[in-house]
């Protein structure tokens, strides 16, 4: 694998910065890559839109920063109007199918609806947990990281509330996998 | 103020990357200025030291790693030796008096010991907020953030815990404040 970027969207309180901690850890400390994770403010920051990157390589990165991002997870409409017109040809695109409504896409993208702060809400009884359902989905569509990985990231992030995020993973994993295999 | 670049330097669980987009946050939605924020991993994240970092401006940022700090915030021994090296010339550092010994010392450097830890356990009654404590003392060392900008990104990110944190955050700023006066 050379190097693959993502970026994760949304609004404030909905984990993002979060998901893109979790993703670089998980790269790096038990997949062996490297890996940088960035937050890049900037006037546009102001609005209720932001966004967090990782970069993931098999060799030390110099560029930390997404230039075109090969995936892009995202929460939010204005983050998606703000966020993915870079998103590269052939690009993986991962939005939660009840707060963005996909439009201008490039047809080249491969498009995943995941209801994942439905499924957090419904299944977790609990919203906070959004994120990591929709970390399970990118890791069952993507495998950008290790399954086991990731869940070993996750719980040592949140000792104590391990449970709660591994079971919201195994929730978002399960859905977005049935989607791989249609 | 022209570029600004802050270091944070740690053991993992010590909330190092929860200080960094802290003050990311504060310098970009309430001083608007421009910032970014990274974590490097690279084969030395796999040991138990980790840094994050944030650079602040007056306008847009290139290059968005620390190239030498202006100012490095150290929770740990580990974090000091691998970290500390590149410090600038009559740069500030800031440690957890109980928990770094510091050696090598440049002797250009401005140092301030706070134990974060200890006020955070003796006068809070959680080891959690000593990265709040360290924020308050940064605050007043060193003005690179506004103090209202930071309490508000503080009570923003966390709604729940707001008291408790800001609470941390003026003990921390109360106590590097009779340093920085004599």
């Amino acid at each position: 694998m050379s190097r693959i970027e993502l970026r994760f969207g949304g609004m404030g309180g909905q984990g993002i910065i979060t998901m893109a901690v979790l993703v670089g850890n998980a790269a790096v400390i038990y997949d062996k890559k490297y890996a940088t994770q960035t937050q890049s403010y900037g006037p546009e920051a102001r609005g209720s839109a932001s966004k967090a990157e990782v970069v993931i390589d098999d060799k030390p990165i110099d560029y930390p920063k997404a230039i075109n991002p090969d995936i892009f997870v995202c929460f939010s409409q204005e983050a998606y109007k703000k966020f993915s017109k870079d998103l590269k040809d052939n690009g993986i695109l991962i939005v939660d199918e009840d707060l963005v409504k996909i439009t201008d896409e490039n047809p080249t993208w491969k498009i995943y609806r995941i209801p994942a702060l439905r499924i957090a809400e419904e299944e977790l009884k609990s919203s906070l947990v959004a994120n990591m359902v929709m970390l399970g989905a990118l890791t069952a569509i993507t495998r950008v990281v290790g399954v086991e990985s990731i869940k070993k990231s996750i719980a040592e992030t949140f000792p104590k509330y391990d449970e709660l995020n591994i079971s919201a993973f195994n929730h978002g994993y399960e859905y977005a996998k049935k989607l791989v295999k249609e």
